[in-house]
This record gives structure tokens, sequence and C-alpha cells, in this order.
């Protein structure tokens, strides 16, 4: 396949510098369908991004789509702020039914607002009036969003520099493995918090995601999260699991943390609950910290109907039953035997992951780059991740088929073959 | 119509205390259409409140319908982050063609994420990256956001009091007519600056909206945003103007500054500006402050495709000529009228609006939830703003017919005579 | 009187830059009594200075000489961080006797170190420790000190630079006739503190100087004070005066807040309360505030035994009776009418002060610094201050004799006559 | 011997809460002399504490109270500002002599202001200011003062409580040997600066005592130091010392860090600088550092001139050659062997020390202050250190005898013993 350079000048001309994406992928899309985007040109793209893990089911699926253009021609109420609806209901009642109450999950519910980073910003509220404390715990290499709060708690200096102020009320811990197994894990951590004259600000509460996508495709082991639950409840401190990337069935089972036994207090998902790419997102959190006043936190958009319908769907269709969980866990077995083979053939390379999402490391840093770039030759779509993009990020979509997979992985190989 | 209150059970047992609308407007709704809700158990509501400003033409509007049915048929892309598609392209291009062009307005667009506060959060860093300060100045009753930094920004107590930190870098000056006229415009602002030993921290910016739709119905005059602005522009601070809900025609013109006849340096839009509901957002920013390095903010929804189709019919639909505005004003007489009437009957009120934003506020501040009250009962959407609520704020959508404002400003009439 | 410039090289050499008085004053002192200071080269200075109001009693005044010598000579304890020594108890005593039972003061008395920043420092600790809030209010042109606490509710720009981070938890308010009687006292203050939209943080205490003396000599009425007292009772917020400066008889009464018949909650004291110049510093606050866990604010000097002997003798020597109070006022005529001569012979002047600490102000603002120059020439030490350095500041010992008063007004009206 | 506990009458009445040595100490001393103190009622103390690391060169010190008279005498100049006095430049002169000129140590000297925390919030203003960023790195169980900018680099908890405002703007590494020696020097910290996603904001400067007197005695290895110095040269970040305690020759050198070999970029000296117990503090920097604008830090006390008499009277006394050094060396191996000997009869207990500073810690925390209460009963004066009071903290004057060394050696032993 031959890529043009579209013209972009209307891009060019008006649109800020700040756009990213689109100067790797330098095309028009236009259309998508699955797992596949197609271009203005004509052109086919196999996508192993997943709209940065919004689109665990695919482009369009059509079953989201039928329900989304069925609720749109009744005139299902669109936009309702957070008045109660239909569309809302049946969106928490599924939510109940296929979701929590199987997993003997006590959640309260709360629509914070339909991006990743309002979520994050409600917990972080949350836990801080809960407990009266301002101080928060990250961890390294975390990434939790770009409004000044979840900002605070994102490890990655560039985007901090961002900020136009000291992003401050936020101390890092290392993630796990951030020493390749040589200290014992907690250590640093659990000593300034028993340590009176340690300088540590008590904190409110820690924030964690299971595997940091943005990080690195960094991957908790289950113990560690499980000491680290059992860290913030002998120390009085609220644990905030961040499932916005890797929730939604994306390790496996619907929440990431399920594979470790814990049940975080307060949990904030986003990009792929409403399954349709639309935005929406959860603050779901232990009832006896539902202390809000009406209306403290609110935003325009957090009735965003929609994104209730498709979301119902998603959880009508794909987690009623166990399937989900299994089809992806065979998918990753098939992506994992991949990625060995590649690493056993080129030294200097790494991988690691769970479920459906998964990194490909390379001590020559640049190289990921270069491999997206190649792929995107080749009509793949894949984005780096880490503090120096120094790994090649795999995010297919969950109902992406076998022979799918296996095509995107064979250009993958190829365009690591193609940049050694 | 009565309205027998509904069984809420999933609301009550689920969705956290936060939420809000739901318990001023005890019905669970099901379907939209231009001025008009419908509840699950048949009752109609003629709608006065808009989505808070998001809904400027009318729920599910047929022609955006259209537009938006087709798209997603068509398999469209939904979710793009900032890749370049052809619905974003055709956005751009209705944007500058319709809105920018014939306006003489030099802005970049940014794509912050969907929602409003994104687009603050994204303005205050750009400002504070370009001034190298920290310190911004808001106005008393402003209304921002709800993320930490425009929270910041944001005068209510409650809502700030939820931060759970400190709220610092933020200053605020009295917004216009804030004590009645009996003080010169930028007295305090102005000396503040000037002098040297203030103890004011420079500011990187302002930001200010035309009229403040939470803070209470505050209109600024023309002449006291161009005081701001030669203010702004003689003291080195960027002008950041909040047009989230008054822009997108809400006064009348496109943006609600126009009648100023100034340039902010930067203007945030949301809420009516994908015209359906969805979330969307924008920065627009004169060219010399495009300091982004790309990707330096970002955000999964920011391209969110099914909105710029339906943002792009707005404009081709509405805002290819002058009709919108004149026909804006128009309507905006006929409340004046109803309103001056209200007043005159009714001691202890006053009112006061631009285009189709009206106040109504009474000495008696519990009175202005007791008629929104009355008003639900009759069938008509109304809330209150204002710090204390005292406010009755009227937001019929811009397409509302004659008939339909002239039977709501009635029922308004009605609601305040029986809670007199 | 000819000054031949001293060769200054080991303090050129070796000390930092950021000295400052020695620069405007090319001589190197050598000794002092009462008045006057002596150079090394036999130069002999009138002060009208007094050690920026820390030599209320002159420099050396033999009686505390006195005191001081037989306290070192029979190895009195020197230093005794807080422990009990019969020094400080001889203070305690005549504290207590002479000024505040006379006064029907209720204050407990902290060492907080011997400094003023440090007693503004705890001054500021104590009360948001109390209110259990972090805002504070200041002044324009307001000084409090160099330490970052301080630093943060004093005015002046340039000094706040030298941070290195921003100063937040402060807001500025406007000083009595800040704006020359036009705009009601507290109408801006007030109006926030009212206004729960205003977006003030709610302030914990109110710190003001009664007399600003590096922000100009700006003279608070009395009513003003009155004024500040009585809201921030009635908004619940602590009332600190800060009377490092104008405290220990500078403005006639030993407190300088006395003649406006106010009782705030905590006032600071340091400067001349030693009398000798030797370091010691006060926080004084009204029984119930006392709620300090022992040792919760400490520091090393805070003992500092042979300030609390001088100290004790300027209370039983000068404070046993009301003849310090009306010397003041009586050498304040003086200064007067000195000032209003020279103002009525030189356009473009204007004078204020209380007591014995007065300003002259000059439209052509470098001027002032000039008047200082010359008179340092014609051997007066003066320095200047204001936010632009506009104002010649008089600060002569309260000892001093009408006949050297007479002097150095003479000198002072000389050197404005030389450089008009 | 007996002690009765005093009527502390006026203390009690009308001293604050805050005091606290009188209240492990029950006396009210009157008289001191070398290593002795004497209370009112006759008794004798041997002061194994010197104010707190104030009084190396014992109470009162003869040599120094000759040259402390003869200037008070003859009138001196007390109050000096920064004025340039005879006084302030034979201290620098002397300084230069016989401190930094035999060292080789290039360094400014900056006149802060007479207390400690002065020093130190200046050194992290310079800091700041030359770095341009706010993060200042300091580690476990620091202590720098009770400012806000000091506290803020202060690690215990009580103290830090104090605040009132969330402390910000730093971060703790551990100390020395943090975690006996199980995990590699600076691993965590040189990791978080390598990592461009760690989440640390870059530090201006990293704030170190060779020595933590307050911390518990924890004494910092030289090639530690040494890593430390380097790790702040690679990682362009500034060294400061904070020698206030362990400076002066309490180590054994003038400068703790001589014996590492190291150069600081700034380093804060006060506590023994003026030999008798009166305020002082410098600040030394680098020359390129010392980028002051006049004037742009000030204070009322820095110009403490008669502690620039004694001052220099101990550098012309002590430190003209390396006697001081020498014997304060011996008498620390005097203070090792009695330590060992009581760590080898009793169980439980650890020492460690440098020059003369010593601790004695116990694994059964409270018994710390319960052999400091048995040890004034004694007639010895002993205080505790720690973040939990465990450890004893020997602290005698360097000038201090070998009888009375080991009279109170004997004493201390006892008083675990009958402890135990």
């Amino acid at each position: 396949m031959t890529i043009t350079p579209p013209a972009l000048s209307v891009f060019e001309a008006l649109e800020s510098e700040v756009r990213s994406y689109c100067r790797g992928w330098p095309a028009v899309f236009d259309r998508a369908q699955g797992s596949h985007m197609y271009d203005e040109d004509g052109h086919t793209y196999l996508d192993f991004f997943a709209g940065a893990g919004s689109l665990n089911y695919g482009h369009n699926n059509p079953v989201l789509k039928r329900a989304l253009i069925d609720y749109i021609e009744r005139d299902g109420v669109t936009h309702g702020l957070d008045m109660s609806t239909t569309a809302k209901r049946a969106f928490l009642e599924s939510f109940q039914n296929h979701i929590l109450r199987p997993r003997d999950l006590p959640y309260k519910v709360m629509f914070p607002g339909p991006t990743g980073t309002n979520a994050v910003e409600a917990a972080l509220k949350l836990a801080r009036k809960v407990k009266g404390r301002e101080a928060i715990v990250s961890f390294t290499n975390a990434f939790h969003g770009m409004s000044l709060g979840s900002l605070a708690v994102t490890g990655n200096a560039f985007k901090r520099a961002g900020a136009g102020i000291p992003l401050v009320h936020g101390t890092p811990m290392p993630f796990d493995n951030y020493f390749d197994g040589t200290v014992p894990d907690f250590l640093w951590f659990e000593r300034l918090l028993e340590d009176q004259g340690s300088g540590l600000n008590q904190p409110a509460a820690v924030i964690v995601e299971t595997v940091q996508g943005e990080g690195g495709i960094n991957v908790a082991r289950p113990e560690w999260l499980r000491a680290l639950a059992e860290l913030c409840e002998r120390q009085d401190m609220l644990l905030i699991v961040d499932d916005i990337q890797m929730g939604c069935g994306r390790t496996g089972a619907f929440f990431s943390f399920e594979e470790a036994g814990i049940t975080p207090d307060i949990v904030t998902v986003s990009k792929s609950i409403s399954g349709y790419g639309m935005p929406m997102s959860l603050a779901l959190f232990k009832p006896e910290l539902d202390i809000w006043e009406p209306g403290e936190h609110n935003g325009t958009f957090r009735g965003n109907n929609p994104a209730f319908v498709t979301a119902a769907a998603t959880l009508d269709t794909y987690w009623a039953d166990g399937q989900m969980e299994k089809q992806t866990l065979a998918r990753g077995e098939q992506v994992e035997q991949a990625l060995r083979a590649i690493c056993e053939e080129q030294s200097g390379t790494r991988f690691r992951g769970r479920g459906l999402v998964w990194g490909l490391e390379f001590d020559d840093k640049p190289r990921a780059t270069a491999v997206c770039r190649r792929a995107f030759e080749l009509g793949l779509l894949l984005e780096t991740s880490g503090p120096e993009s120094e790994v090649v990020k795999l995010l297919p979509a969950l109902t992406i088929s076998p022979d799918d997979l296996d095509e995107g992985l064979r250009t993958l190989a190829r365009a690591v073959r193609e940049t050694a």
C-alpha cells in the first residue's frame, strides 16, 4: 500500500499546534467499522489502537449502532444534565444487574461529567472531603488526566510543565517492579507513613492504575495490588483505582482489579464505558463515602443520554455472561505468543501485558516510534507509550477476529524487522 | 396538569447523593423535541432551561438529527482523538466561513476535550504558559467549571468548598455594576495593578463572562467590557472570554462579546456548539498565542466526531446569514415585555437580560425557588441562579416559536402570582 | 561637613549584593549614643531613623546599658530557649504590671523567636489553627516580614518576587484612605464577605498595621480601625495588629491601637521591645486562643535573656506613668509644625503622621531619595519609604531632645530646599 | 540533690502554653558559667545541652564576655541593620582569615536576619531565584526551622501540622542509612530525577544536615555526602548544607561538611556563630549565586553588632589554629567510650555520633524521656530528640573539661541504670 500525504490545509491553517495524532498518522479518516478505519483516499487501516482504549467493542459496533439510531430516531432525550431519564434508568439497571451485583460490589454511581479527567477530579475531591486532608499519593509514570487536579497526580514531566503553576499536593511512589524486584514492595512508602518525622503529608488517598497504559504498559501484580489495598486500609487512606483505560474488559474481567480480588474505595471508569466512543464517565464509590451535597460537583454533559443507551447495550450484549472475558484472555494468548516470537528474534526488546493490552519495549528507544511509523505505512495503527515513547502499545478492540489479530501481529513483526 | 411523583427507586438506590436537577424536577424524562420534554407518564413540559444553555437549537433539532443519523448510518468515524477526519474538516471549514472570517476574527481553534471545564483549563494553561505568571483575575459570581483549575476562578463558596484543597492563584474583582454604579469601573482593579505595593500577584490573564449565567444573569455593559479589554492591553494581561453559556447566539450575535466590539485573546466555547446537546468544546486564541507543543494538552474525547457533524450543520443552517441573530433579538423583546409586566405587577422583583437570557430576581430570595417549583407543576421547566438562588433564569431555545414563548411567559407570570 | 567615602573593601569583597542601607549611607559606623551615630572617620550623624523603629529609647540608652552590663557581669543566663529564668520572670512581671494590667488587656505572652517575622509567622499559624482556615486578608502596602508566611501578606512587589514561589493564601484589601475618601470604608471587603458567590476564600484573620511604616507612613484613622475590628467580629475573623514598628510608644501610647480603643485578638511586638536594639519579639493573644501544644512553635533564640533585662528596664523606667506618651505627643507637634512649614514653602509635597512617626511625600517621587542623600551629606540620617520610595520617613528616637529634634528638622528643610 | 519545684506563677499565668523546655526542667535558672547553670534556689546543673548547640564555647565564656562588655562600655553600635560598621568589618575579616581562606571556600556572606530559620528562608529563596524552580528536596527527619519556608522542608509531623496550611513545594527523600544499608544510596532519588515520567517536580535545590540533630542524631557518612554532592552537580540542583546546629566546630572541623571534602553551593550558619548565645546567622554561597538585588531580602536585626563582636572573638581565639578541632575529637572519643560501655551493659540501646554530638537510642522509646528526667534530678541537663523522642542527645560545650565531661557521662550512666 502506498500512502500519499493528503493536503491538510484547513487543519494546518486553523487547528492549534497542540494537535498530535494527526502528525504521526497523516491521513484524513472518513469511516470506520469494527477493527478497521478508512481514509478519504480509500486506504484501509487495521486498528490496534482502538481510540486509546475507548473502542473496546470496535468502531461503530452494529449492535450498539442499532440501539443508538433507534434512540435518536425516537427522539429520546439527548442532553439531560442529571435529570432522571428512562435511558439513565436502563443503564443503571444493567450496570447493577450485570456488573455490580454479580461481583458483590456495593458501589454508588456518580456521573461526574463525560470525560476521564472529570471522573478523576470528582474522585480526588471526594477523597479529600471524606478524609479532610489534601495530600494524594500517585505512582511513577501514572497518567490520570490533564485538568489541574488530575495533572497533579500524573507523572509525565512534559505534560506537567503545561500546567503553568506548580503542581502540588501529590507525591509519587514507586510503581510495582520499579526497581526490578530489588527493593521490597512499599518499603519506602510504608516507612514514610510510619515515621512521624518523614515529612510526608498524610495522604487522603492513593490513586493507581492496575496497568499503566500511557506510562509504558507497566503491569502491577495482583499481590502488589493486594498489598497496596492492605496498606491503604492499615494507614487510613482511601484506595482509588483509575480504571479508565484498563476497565470495561480490557484486561479480561470487567474491572481490571477483579483478578487481584480487591475492592477499591473509589473507581473511575470512562473511555469504553459507552462502548461507542461517545463521551461518558463514572465515579463509583462505597456508599459510606457518598457524602456529597446535591450539586456539589456538576457538569453540563454529565447526562449524555445516547451514551447511556449504548453503554446499556454493551452490558446487556457482552457482559451478561463470562464469554467476553474468556475471549479476551484467549486473544491475549495469541498476542503473547506473537510478541514472544518477535522478542526471541530481535534482541533489545521486551514485552509485557495482560488481557488485550500489551507493550513491546525497545532498548533503542527511538525505534518504537520508527516501528509505529512503518506500521502505519503498512496499514496498521499503533501508538507508542512510556516516558520516552520507548514502548509500542497494542490495544486492539476486544471484538477483533483472530484473523485480523493475526494479520496485525504479522504486520507488527514485519515493521520490527524492517526497522532493525 | 397533575404530576404523580414516579418511583425513582434505582436512582435513589444507586445514584450518588450529588444528583441535583432530578430533585427539583421529580419526573423521569423519556423523549424531547424542540422546546418540549416528555416524561414516561405522558406529561409534557415546556422547556425554558434548554440544557443550561446547551440546546440553543432545541431538543433533537430535525435538521441536525438528519445529519447525525446519516453520519452514524454511513459509519462515519465516531471517536477520533485528534486525528484528521472529514467530519472535523467540514466543521473547521464551516466555522471559518460562517463564523471567523465574516467577523474578522483571527483565531486558531483547539479541541481541548469535549466539556466546558476542559476548555477553561486549556485556556488558563495557555495564558499562564504565554505570560509565565500564575495569577488569574476572575470576577465576583463567576462560574467557569468544576475541575480544580476552573473551580479556582469560580465564585460560588459552596462549589469551592468541594475542592478539598485551598483554591489559590485566583483573585476576584467586582463584576460590572457590583456596587450599583456608585464606584467607578475598575477603580480597585486598576489601582492594584498600578500600585507596586498592592500585594496583588501580577495576573497572566483575566477571565470573564459577558453575562453571568450561574451568577444571577448579571449583564456586563459593552462599555465595561471595552474598558476591561483596554485595561488588559495596557497592563499586559490576556483577556479570556468564557462564552460557554452565552456564546452560540444566546445573546443574539454568535459570540456574546461582538456587541462590545472587542476581540478577546482567548475564547472558550462549549454547551451549544454541537447544537444537539452532545459534548464538544473549543478554545480559540490569537495565532501568536499558539505556542503549544504537540500533545501538551490532550484528552480522550476531544475528537467527538458526531458532534462535529451537528456543529457544522448548525453553522450551515443557522449562521450563514444574519437571520438567527435578528430572530433572537425579537424573541428577547417578547421576553422583556413580559418580564416588565410581571415586575410592574409584583413588587420586590427586578429583571435583566440580553438576547434570550433573562433573569427575574426576587427580594424575597426563596420565592425564586418556589416559582420554579410551581412552574414545574404547571408544566414549565425553569431553574434558579445567583449566589442564593434568588433569580429565576429564562433560557428558552433560540428556535422557540413565539406562541410557545408566550405560553411559557404566561405560565411564569402565573407561577409568580401564585407564590406571592 | 564633608564626607569622604571610606574604603569599603571587605564589605564589597565579601558581603552579599543584598546589602542595602550601607549603599545610601557610605560610612563605616563605629559608635552611637542617644540620637547620634559616629563613623570611624570622626563624623557625627543625627539619627532620624532609629534602627527602623528599633531604637525608640535612643542608641545605647544609659539606663538600659547599666542594667545590661550588670546582668552580663554577674553571668546572668544569656541563652535560655524557653526555660524559665529570673530575667524572663522580671520582664513578664513588668509587662503585666506596667503594660497589660493598666490597659485591661487580657493577653497571654508568647516568645516566638526574636525577630518580627517570627512573631508574624506565629500569629498567622495560630490564627489558622484556631479558625481552621488558610486565608488571610492583608492591606495594600502592608509590610510584615520576609519569611514565606509573612511575605505572603506583604504588599511590595519587589520583595514578593524574591520568594521564588507563588505567594498564596493572602488577599489584599484597600487600606484606609486608599481612594482618598471617595469610596466608603470596607465597601469591597464587606461585600466580598457577605456575597456567597464572591470567590473570596473565607479568611481566618485580618492583619493590619495602624500606621504603615514601610508602606509610606499611611495612617489609619481610629474610626477605620474600629470599623475593621467590628467587621472582624461580625464575620468571625481574628484581628491581628502588627505593632512591630508602631508599638512600644512610637505613636504615643504603648500600643498604637490604644487610641482607637480596640482590643485586637493577636498583637505582634518586636523592634523596640528590648529597647536596646537587641533581637526580641512577642506575640500576644487573648487567652481563649492559646491552643498551642507545648513546643508546637519554637526557635533557638526565643529566650534572648539580655533583651529581657533591657526590656524590663524600659518598662520600669519609661512606662510606669504616662510621661512618655505625653512627651512623644509633644515632640510630634514639633515635627508637625516643621513639616507644615516645609509643605507650605514647597509645592508638590504632603505630610502625615502620628506621635513620632511622620512622612513627607513628594509628587516628584525620586526627590525623596535625593532629600535623604542630601540630608546624609549634611549629617542627618533619614530613609525613604512607600512603594516607589516617594516618602521621606521621620523616625527619631522618642527620647530625642527638643533641640536635636529642631536641628534635624532644620536640616531636613534645608535638604528639601536644596533639592528643589 | 533534691529539687523543689518552684512556684512558676507568672510563667503559668502569663506565658503561652507553647512553652516547652521549662516543663521538663521545672527550675528557674538565674546564672550560668561554662558548662554549668544555676537556678535561683542554689542548685547547680551540669549542661549537656548547650542551648541546643548555641553555646559551643560554654555559657558566658570569659573571653567573649570581656570583648562584649568592652564593646558595650564604649558605646559601640548595637543595632545596625545592614549598615557598614567597624564591628561587622572585624567579623568579616576574621571570618575570611580564619575560616574561609584556609579552607579555600569562595563564599559570599549574607546576614539574613539573626535566627536560623531566617538563614534557611534566605537560602531557599536564593536557590529558587537562581534556578527558576520551586521544588526543594529535603530528607526524612530533617529540621530546618519554623517559619513557613523552613517548615515545609522539615520532617516532623507535629511541627508541620502547626502551619495551618498545606506545606508544599518540598519532597522528602531517605536520609543516609534510612533502610539500614539494605537499599543502595540515592536509588529512589536518582531514579525519580532520571525518569521523565516520575512525577517529581524538578528540584531547585537539596537541603541537608550532615548530622540530623533534632531528627535523632542521624549521622550521614562522608561517602554519602559526596555522592549527594555529585548527584546535585549531575542533575543541576544546588546543594544547601544547613550547618546551623552542626557547624561552628560541633563535629570537630568548623564546618561539618569539611570531613566529606565537599563544597556546598549554599551553607546556613547560626546558633553558635556568635559564640555567646546571642542571635546571629549567616547564609554563605558561591559568588556566582549572588544575584540578589539590594534589599531583596532584609530584616530588622540582621546587624546585631554585639554578636559580631563575640563572633569575631571566637574566631580569633579558637579558630586561628587546629587546636579546637583536635580537642573536640578527643572529647568525642571520651563520650564514645562511655556510651559504648552503657550500651554493652544495657540491652535495647544503641549510640551514634561525631565530634561532640552523640545520641543514645532506646528500643523502649519512652525510656529516653525517663532518662532525661532522672538526669535532671541528678543535676544534669539532657534533652531527647528523634521523631518519637526516643534518643537522648548529648551536646556538651566544646570547651567542657574532661572532668566535667566524665562526671556528666557517669550521671548519664546512672540515669540509664536507674530507669532500666
